[in-house]
C-alpha cells in the first residue's frame, strides 16, 4: 500500500496492541516479533505510529536497526538535521546515540525495529519530544 | 500483494541482484540492508526465491530470524518435519542448527533474513538440498 492513511492494519506483520507506557508521545501500535532472550540478542518488533506520534529521545546501548515498511516519518539524532523515512528505508543506529523517531504529522508510519547486541544493556528512556521540538524539526535536504 | 507469482518485485524491500555462488539451488535474488559489521553484528538482506530455488543445508554458529514478506516458502530443520511458511510468519532459527529454506514448487518467496550474533562466526555451507530431497519433503500439518 502506498497511501499515508493505511493505519497499519496493510503492513506485512501485525499492527498489535496499542503501547500504554510513558515512552511514547501520541497512539503507538507494537506487535513483537521475537521477544528479548540470550540466544539470540536481538528482540524485534513491528511498530505503528499514528500521524505525530513518537517515542521520547533514547538510547540503545548495543544500537538498533529500523526497517520501514510503511507510511512516512522522522528519524532525528540529537544535533543533527531530521531525517525524512519512508518504505524501504533502513536506519541504522550506532550504540550510544540520542535519538527518536516516529511519524510525520500527516502520514501513518510503520517500521521493525531490531535492537542489537542487547546483552550490552537495557534502552535508556530519555525526555519526551515536546510539541515544540516537534514542529520545529529540520529537514536534511 | 497476495499473489503467489509476484516474482519479488512487489516487495518492500529490493529485489537486488541475483546469486551468483554455489550455495543456492535455482534462481535467487540478495538486496542487503545491513552488511556485515561489528558495531551491530546483525547483518541483514532481502532474499527472493524462484519457484523450488533454495539455499543449501546449512548452520549459522550464532543464529538467525526470518521474516517472511511475500509467497510462500518450506523450512526444513534436520530430522524435522518442514515448515510452510508465508507473509508474516517468523522463523527462530538456532545457533548450530542444520537447516535449510526456501520457495515452493507454485510460489515465489521472499524473506528478510537477519543473521544474528555473527561474532560467534560465519556461517557453515553443506550440501545441496537434492531434487529427490525437495520432492520428498513431509508437511509438519
Amino acid at each position: 500500500m502506498s497511501s499515508s492513511n493505511y493505519g497499519g492494519e496493510g503492513a506485512v506483520f501485525p499492527k498489535g496492541k496499542k503501547v500504554t507506557n510513558e515512552y511514547f508521545n501520541g497512539a503507538v501500535w507494537l506487535h513483537m516479533l521475537v521477544d528479548n532472550d540470550n540466544t539470540w540478542n536481538s528482540p524485534m518488533g513491528n511498530v505503528t505510529f499514528e500521524p505525530r506520534a513518537r517515542n521520547n529521545w533514547h538510547i540503545h546501548p548495543g544500537g538498533q536497526i529500523l526497517l520501514v515498511t510503511e507510511g512516512k516519518g522522522f528519524y532525528k539524532e540529537e544535533g543533527k538535521p531530521v531525517r525524512m523515512l519512508e518504505e524501504g528505508d533502513v536506519v541504522k543506529i550506532a550504540p550510544k546515540v540520542k535519538h527518536w523517531h516516529g511519524a510525520t504529522s500527516d502520514s501513518w508510519f510503520t517500521h521493525i525495529a531490531i535492537s542489537t547486541n542487547v546483552q550490552q544493556g537495557d534502552t535508556e528512556w530519555l525526555s519526551p519530544v515536546t510539541d515544540k521540538e516537534y514542529n520545529n524539526i529540520q529537514l536534511d535536504f
